[in-house]
């Protein structure tokens, strides 16, 4: 049975600066072999002119109207940081912070650098609040992501309709978290999230950790600040919705936060880190093997966007030759299934930000039409025998193909 | 900083006629030389088929969602009549008429032609009465448009969920306004509606202007028939929507009150005055000119569908190429922006109405891929870059290349 390898070059797509584009330019033999047999076109990853952000991006290449199931940001933060989400679980992205006697925010990132041993004895504190937090009938997970930076979940009959705690500048005092509208879920979610602010207050008193940032001359983590928050949707998994039994190998958590979400098995490969300098040998290798038992294999490519949102050009054309001549290796494995290789968004090396254009999008199969692109590209595909389509459409046409979805009438 | 100018041929699109189109028989070599180093394709205003309004064109165009901000001709007409309208405000298309003593309607036009003199006393009377509708709590304001035509505005704890008092043919009697709905602004609305239409027809009987009428044997004016009645949407600005600072030069009042409506800042040009004899030099140097002070500069040339509902495929081809004439003087200033071309919808001169084809797009700009078309017209830009979109999708692809859209996500 055919499978499908959906390949895809995080901010991959570009606008031409003096008439070449990365894709345009890098030597990747395998990918315009695939391009010769195959049918391209470009797709607008949500709608046309739209910038897409990964998370919302990858939910509507996955087949999930992002404008439906992106419930904000602060779930898939936490989808990021690994943290299992239930449906209904409400999450925050928070900031460690810092602020005086009378609560007024002095430093809104605790002077930002926050030792692995400090993000840990946080974790320890935030823990000690969730057992305290079980008399509301509520459960609180922490987890410290990056610098000052976390997310914190409370899971129970809350809500996300409810303000920050964040005044958002220094110089202002922590806010109160308000319902914003009459549920009960709302009231219990402020007043939880007021308490485990105060007993944050309170606890970060005694910390250890504080008395050794003293010493130091650093300011004190005594504060967490609380905003956007977002609830998990409930999310039917991709193998109920399309049919399709999927796996995705990606270094970027985010990304497999979102794929988990909506049922993807996540998988890692060493070398598939995240960086421009990920090494693709194991990840091409994992995702080929992965074929014989997933229907769909989704590999993400994150160099293409780390570099171009530091404006390298060479590195950008350097990352997709690299993975190109890993894949030229494997080809022949290829050839009887499926293979897509598009961007979750364009990120053009002269802007360094999520741009709205189309992305070029190639369609690769033994029973596919062959039109008369030859070289995978912003500057061919359009010509292709696919059109314009939207990330949306992806899904439902791979299923097609897998002959795993079912006939809307009769 | 790149601006857009944004060309739109009101009507310009057509259907090919011995094959061929105005667009693609005029000699245009500025909007050609653009055409042939930017990205083509074609464009259903509304969507495939739809038959457009100018009005709900531009709404669309604008980046608007006609189905959701169209409500109603009124309020549009009255935009249209350079009236300003605030959200809530309601709004009516008027007849000027004629009835006989029983309230029946004799002439749903008065005879049609009604003199500058006749609408200034009416505009008068109506006034008059507007004054006296102030025990109402609700004020009224009324415009004399094109001969027996005008418009008549509510505001106040209005509403457009009302009958109209206008039979719609002769030898029927006028019509009471009925609520539409139990509340009880549809209620006062209905009220004063028909209150109005009495006083009218009881201050008309002193009307000087009708004692000459009845001198020259012509139909009195003796009533006012309200239809269409219809609210002013409460519209987020462009600036807002968007992200963009833009301005509009038309000669048409219409899509003045449209660009207005959606907060693009209107500006008129000597020469433009919305015919088919308009002179373009005045109208394109402002809009090169403000450029520098706006990121969009929208302007609207109408010839192209006057020519069109006369039947002109040459006057329609002398519009195109006395423009392009215009433009290329300036051309050489254009080349650092983008610069849109299009149309708000075919005009096919064999048809004399608007029909639902989609009409050729054109996006020019430094960082926009070169395709592979070199001539604007239906014939041909099927063939570009830009597939085919909607009209509501060009401002979020303006803002992403003008890099003042917000990001949807992470």
């Amino acid at each position: 049975m055919p499978s499908v390898l959906w390949i895809l070059f995080d901010g991959g797509g570009d606008r031409p600066v003096g008439g070449k584009t990365a894709f345009h330019t890098a030597f990747k033999p395998a990918i315009d072999y695939l391009t010769s047999l195959g049918s391209c076109g470009i797709m607008d990853p949500i709608s046309p002119g739209v910038r897409p952000g990964s998370d919302t991006a990858h939910l509507s290449l996955f087949g999930y109207d992002p404008y439906r199931y992106y419930t904000g940001r602060g779930a898939f933060e936490a989808l990021g940081a690994d943290v299992e989400l239930k449906p209904g679980d409400v999450a925050f992205r928070t900031n460690l912070a810092t602020v005086d006697e009378g609560g007024v925010v002095i430093d809104r990132r605790a002077g930002r650098y926050i030792s692995p041993d400090e993000a840990r004895a946080v974790e320890e504190l935030m823990y000690r609040i969730g057992r305290e937090a079980e008399k509301f009938g509520v459960e609180v997970f922490y987890r410290s992501t990056v610098e000052h930076r976390g997310v914190l979940v409370l899971r129970g009959a809350v809500s996300h309709r409810v303000g920050d705690t964040d005044p958002h500048k220094v110089g202002a005092p922590l806010l109160k978290s308000t319902p914003l509208d009459d549920s009960r879920e709302a009231a219990k979610t402020a007043e939880v999230v007021n308490w485990l602010t105060e007993r944050f207050r309170e606890l970060a008193r005694e910390l250890e950790i504080n008395k050794a940032r003293q010493r130091e001359g650093r300011p004190p983590i005594n504060a967490i600040l609380l905003r956007g928050g977002g609830y998990m949707p409930k999310i039917e998994p991709i193998r109920e919705k399309y049919g399709v039994k999927a796996a995705a190998i990606a270094g970027v958590a985010l990304i497999r936060g979102v794929a988990r979400a909506v049922g993807i098995e996540t998988h890692t490969a060493p070398g598939l880190v995240g960086t421009k300098d990920d090494v693709f040998d194991e990840a091409v290798r994992r995702a080929v093997e992965l074929m014989s038992s997933y229907q769909l294999v989704f590999l993400h490519v994150k160099g293409t966007d780390s570099t171009s949102h530091d404006s390298d050009f060479a590195g950008k054309v350097s990352v997709i030759e690299r993975f190109d001549k890993t894949l030229s290796s494997h080809l022949d494995k290829l050839l009887d299934h499926y293979v897509v290789v598009t961007s979750d968004h364009a990120t053009p090396v002269l802007v360094r930000e999520h741009t709205g254009e189309p992305v070029p999008l190639l369609l690769y199969g033994p029973d596919v039409v062959q039109d008369d692109v030859a070289k995978f590209s912003e500057l061919t595909c359009w010509r292709g025998a696919l059109g314009r389509v939207r990330g949306i459409d992806i899904m439902p046409t791979l299923a097609s193909y897998l002959g795993t979805s079912e006939k809307f009438g009769e």
